[in-house]
């Protein structure tokens, strides 16, 4: 990895380096890793063979102010999520991710070594989930830092699931816990606010350290693409959740063009975010089903894939399809049932 | 294309549509043209089938303030010019453009109307360059507008043209006329300034159609592309001109481990740009070499082409490549030799 501690480096500013010193030395120990990769830093363009493969492509815009704030986001976390955030989208096509560019706009303030910090995070990201770093563009930004992240992954033909395949009686899964994502960065402006409010403040983030992880380094769960590949099931649908678990499942709905019955009591939620929730005055429900930035697999399969489900305790069946006259419905834990309705809170608030 | 004179839609508020509903109008009228996009807008990813092509994958940032003035940009042009740019790297692979994804971060103070404009100029450079609009990512900012746009291109195998072929007694070749965007923006600053100096003030552009227009709405050089086909002349080297003749033929250069002899009175350049340049006290060779933004193709070809290149008037022979020994010259018209520097304005004043 980038050695954030060369002195000389360090003090060297941004201004010296130029646009193409800069990318040179963020860069100069990135080394493709891929057959696919013809062509990597250096070009006008990458260039790919994807030979027989499927590709798939995504892209995602992170501003300062609206998606991130640098006061609580370490950059090297802010680097890696920024990366892990489009290779989810890519996985959620049940693609595996191959290669990204990344294309930042650096405000004045940001020093070279802030920058460093940024690619440590987005090159630790590349090395984890294998994919190459293969271009992107820098300029100087008036105002707030600007990451806008391009993924590319591959899929054998006939094997990418969109959200569009779902039928009636299929099993609603998801893999993980949700609502983590959303208590942590609930609990991370608390400590910010008493912070503000008093600099002698030490935030206390001690036994929260799951839904803290899941806010600031999240992950792309190819895990259970490769457990679903075992386990021989092909999802009919398939979304990330990035809106929250209501919104996204809607996706899926619309798309599809069925209802479904969705089981609150199912839900799986980490028990951190229950603690949270309940000292907050929180509904964990409410996190759970609005909260977003979760980046679980929300996914619909056949029925009859029900007993080979239960082999990966990483997966929850929390509802089924059921035709679209029926409606979107969420059923709560006393029977009751309510329409599902999307809240998500992204525009607003979040990634 | 999009309806402009949509009365209704002009008075939504983009808070109104949110950002599902936003993506949703702004492209409603976009079709997928292209066999190789399985998929565009409206899954967690685009996907392709590229065949037995060769893939490039090249990306952008703009932002305003650095890149553009909405003072003098309209929205239709930026849109327009922002795909160009992308389309003009693929180009400068020696691949045919094919896909695009544009990612929005929006301002406070631009309406949807504004919007549509931005959008109005995206479409219509992807109807011009036969390129499918196939997703993307939109966002509010907190500032200015920032525009991200990736762009995918094929090539047959064994055809992708990178910078680093370059070989010695190569002749050094360019499509067009250079020097004309620089000045282009000259002109647009030099009134912008009056402009501001006494409102009542009317910009004088009157003549200088071709350099205006190469600032606010260049074009990709594809057409060279099929020409260079028709002449069966395969280039060695080529890079696209964005941020001056000598930087861009210092990167050849750098890559291709060669010299060059560059003659001054061999550049093209357009009979406005030396008009203005004369006018207004700036060297047009220096608008030629240092001034960016052209667009234009750059390439290196076998020494045994020249008379072919005859017939394509859009290609001007300007110099040829040396053994890197002999060091990179630029020869004057009076046959005084100067090395050649790099001067690009890009990372100070332009894209």
């Amino acid at each position: 990895m980038w050695n954030t501690k060369d002195k000389y480096m360090s003090e060297k500013t941004i201004k010296e380096l130029g646009e193409f010193g800069l990318i040179k030395k963020l860069t100069e120990d990135v080394v493709p890793m891929h057959v696919s990769t013809r062509k990597g830093i250096g070009d006008d363009a990458a260039v790919f063979d994807f030979g027989n493969n499927e590709t798939v492509l995504t892209t995602d815009l992170l501003l300062e102010g609206i998606h991130f704030d640098l006061m609580y986001v370490p950059l090297k976390h802010l680097g890696y999520k920024a990366v892990v955030i489009n290779l989810s989208d890519v996985v959620a096509m049940n693609a595996i991710p191959r290669q990204i560019t990344v294309s930042i706009g650096i405000s004045a303030k940001m020093t070279f070594a802030a920058l460093e910090e940024l690619y440590t995070g987005i090159k630790l990201a590349c090395k984890t989930y294998n994919v190459d770093l293969v271009g992107g563009d820098t300029s100087s930004s008036m105002t707030g830092l600007v990451i806008s992240i391009t993924a590319t992954g591959i899929a054998t033909p006939g094997t990418v699931v969109y959200r569009n395949g779902a039928k009636v009686n299929d099993l609603i899964c998801v893999s993980g816990d949700l609502g983590a994502s959303y208590m942590g960065l609930a609990l991370l402006q608390r400590e910010k606010k008493l912070f503000e409010e008093d600099s002698s403040f030490q935030p206390k983030l001690d036994g929260y350290q799951h839904i803290i992880e899941k806010q600031l380094k999240p992950e792309a769960r190819n895990d259970i693409l490769v457990s679903l590949q075992k386990l021989e099931i092909q999802p009919t649908s398939m979304i990330d959740i990035s809106d929250g678990l209501s919104s996204d499942l809607l996706h899926i709905c619309t798309e599809s063009k069925v209802g479904c019955r969705l089981y609150a009591d199912k839900i799986p939620m980490h028990e951190e975010t229950e603690k949270l929730a309940s000292s907050m005055n929180i509904g964990s429900l409410v996190a759970a089903l609005n909260g977003g930035e979760d980046y679980e697999l929300l996914f619909t399969v056949p029925v009859d894939k029900y007993e080979k489900l239960q082999q990966e305790h990483q997966i929850s069946v929390i509802g089924h399809i059921t035709e679209a006259s029926e409606g979107t419905k969420l059923v709560l834990s006393d029977d009751n049932t309510v329409p599902l309705t999307a809240q998500g809170w992204r525009a607003e608030n979040g990634w």
